[in-house]
């Protein structure tokens, strides 16, 4: 894919200042620009980045003057971070073109797919399966019976669908992502052993929820685990049997909610977080990293440590953690002198 | 799947009181009763729903006297919940009743499967795999050369069996598990790289071990890797080669496992837990969520922290580092007033 | 696959005490000898241990000089630990000695596969990929478009690779790994939703870097997520964006990297450690496991606990928690013996 400045100038409605017959190839940011990369300068504090970048042609603001000689090509937009982010979107776009149902795939005769379909080698889907416009399930994907997917899904080569889940529209799911395994239900037995209990529900997933890669959601026992619409997970995050995560929270790799807790809206959760089971995290909550969180949370509450604790405080005990030592010196010290007191 | 209650009535040799014609589609709970919907009420801090539930039928214990008017069809029974159990493991058989060897699933010539099979599409069987009787192979999944695998187990789609591992009777593997990769074990050479040392050991599950989604349980250097009968574990674990696990623990999603270590039976293990290498873990042993554990552990202890210590102590200390502010601020007031004293 | 001692001594160049004649089909640690099993006796601790095998041989060093009866039969060389890594490996090969290109695996036409390839049933090849020489290609496997893979590779069964990426000599993915999924990058919008910021980047392995089960790795926004060669990653890892790993270093299981943090060389991370986005990690660094990094951390360190620490201060400290109770006992005690004395 080549565009010389003056095509893409072009189709972002910008001005050109420099060479209009530059050739771009590909995208690059601007501190790790290359020739024939293109990339963008929209936060001052990267401005002295364009005097020395290697980039053939940087997208800028209208407003930017610079300050010294600039040696790349500058297109100039109302607003350079979002024309190129739209860029980014259609140079994806083209990565990500695949068409056509494969006659290496596995589709059940019972099953419906809606117009715009990419179905890759080697994908299986299941009875009754109904799947919208303009999917792309890639190789490997499976999609067990009476799976509902919405439209423009984007399912990634490996993705696990486990019968009677639903997926709405806009959702992503990574590589290795389960969807719908049993959730981990036992009754203990006399002899110390354990009896399944059936997981007869299922998982749902709102519209525009994003599942990262061999990310984990179990069905539940009974009714539903349910994703509301805009939430991302990130990889390798296990979701139990019966929880709610509500719209629009992110949640960064390897966290785990256990059995039947729900998460409130807009929630920021760091990595490697730990959820007990059946409790109540409110809206707007931020969680630090490797947090461990046995107890409901209020909303707009920001928490760290295991157990958790409102963040502040947790830093502020654990700044005296670190002067222990010292403290049981001062305890000793104190005990002498008391000694001696007592003894005048 | 339609029935009436009294259908239903009459395969769990129960009495009906209310409506014999009402239909049930779906199971559900008492607290989310639907329409159609069959519940159970068997613990007594439930029995106020069963005057509000919206669920058709609800499965009561025989000895079960409302002290409100009941408006749903109940059905008497000696024990409420083992009969919905029932009916949950009838439903759940009918959803997986998945039979036949697929045309589009590849076979060794050399692999033999006993009678009762299901072998999905675009599932591998390796040379040499034996195969029970019953047993469920989902599309995608892999089973390597000279594998054994027992009667009645499961194994869901994209489950990955490398060569040589044995799977008991009645075990079940869900979605992107991996049994049986290479144990992380490398020798270090003089220029600081590794030189990786052969895995050439095994993975043995005993019968009816469960094994959740994308938990990767890694082959032994030599010997095996072994993992014993009624053991569960949840998703995203990691048990690293030439691990014990003994009969009937239980471990929750996310936890790992150094190589050699050995645990004990009838264990908890809560979530995120981390064991180090080669130390072993008494029987019935508690163990808290994130707990980090350094050295060998007694039977029945109770631990958390990282690193762990005996659970109730480590959450007094918790208590007090809570208060370490306000410690430090008596200290300081003590040094004060001792001063005070000695200048006096 | 049965030899002799006499085959095995020949091969090794080594020379045999006992009976040539006995049949060796199986490999094993000496404390663990079975019968027709091979092991071998390197360090002298171990040395009671050949009393006592039932390993029917053992290679031991030249040197060795027994100080009891040996009922097994030796073969002595001039180094044993290197001689019987010799027979693993060898060993390991022939377990893994796939070759072919399965008529049941799809390979695009602009592909290109160099010699000695194994492709395996249900592997999906894409457009423009091309591979070295020598590489195992097990079922399951996925190579998205234009992905390049170097000479002796090993992709096991399921690896997903997005297009794009870049694996070099020698490396190793198992079973379940991702390389080169999204990052998660998403812009906020004002409405409390996120948009997706699109991944153009990809995933470059250096050569011989080894990657383990179901550990993901993603793509970088723009750009290269860099693994520098000889790093090995053990299962259920977490790489995210735009990270780089330099050379050697060596991470256990369920790790995790936040976005375009740079790890050094020939570092020793242990399991369940999470580290934030944007901080440079030093050489040579040694991270206890489930410690939580949050700040840049200098060459040579060694560091524990969440947040992290010099390992020996917080252990130091961490022996004071555990005697908070007491201590807050002892400066009750000061606060009372203050009392009584400011009342004289």
């Amino acid at each position: 894919m080549k565009f010389t400045a003056e095509q893409i100038a072009s189709l972002l409605g910008g001005e050109i200042v420099g060479d209009k017959n530059v050739v771009v190839s590909t995208l690059c940011k601007i501190e790790e620009g290359t020739e024939n990369g293109m990339s963008f300068l929209s936060n001052p504090k990267y401005e002295h980045y364009i005097y020395e970048t290697k980039a053939s042609v940087v997208i800028v603001n209208k407003s930017f003057v610079p300050e010294k000689e600039v040696n790349t090509t500058m297109i100039k937009v109302e607003d350079a971070y979002a024309c190129f982010a739209k860029v980014l979107d259609i140079y994806n776009e083209f990565l990500l073109n695949k068409t056509g149902v494969s006659s290496l795939s596995f589709i059940s005769s019972s099953a419906s797919i809606e117009e715009g379909a990419y179905v890759g080698e080697f994908a299986y889907i299941g009875e009754g399966v109904k799947i919208g416009k303009n999917a792309k399930i890639y190789p490997h994907v499976y999609i067990g019976d009476n799976v509902t997917i919405g439209d423009n899904v984007t399912l990634f080569s490996g993705a696990k669908i486990y019968h009677l889940c639903i997926i709405g529209n806009g959702c992503v799911i990574n590589s290795g992502a389960v969807i719908g395994a049993d959730g981990f239900g036992y009754a203990p037995l006399e002899d110390g052993s354990f009896k399944k209990i059936a997981q007869i529900g299922n998982v749902i997933l709102e519209d525009n929820v994003e599942i990262g890669a061999n990310t984990t959601i179990d069905r539940a026992t009974m009714g539903s685990t349910i994703i509301r619409k805009g939430v991302k997970l990130d990889n390798l995050i296990q979701v139990a049997h019966n929880v709610i995560i509500d719209q629009n929270t992110v949640m960064a790799a390897q966290s785990g909610i256990a059995g039947s807790t729900k998460i409130g809206k807009n929630c920021f959760i760091g990595g490697q977080v730990g959820f007990s089971g059946h409790i109540n995290i409110g809206d707007r909550v931020k969680i630090g990293a490797q947090t461990g969180i046995m107890s409901n949370i209020k909303d707009d509450s920001s928490i760290f440590g295991t157990p958790s604790w409102e963040a502040r405080s947790y830093m502020r005990s654990y700044s005296f953690f670190r002067k222990l030592p010292e403290m049981e010196l001062r305890i000793r010290e104190l005990e002498n002198k008391i000694k001696e007191l007592e003894g005048k």
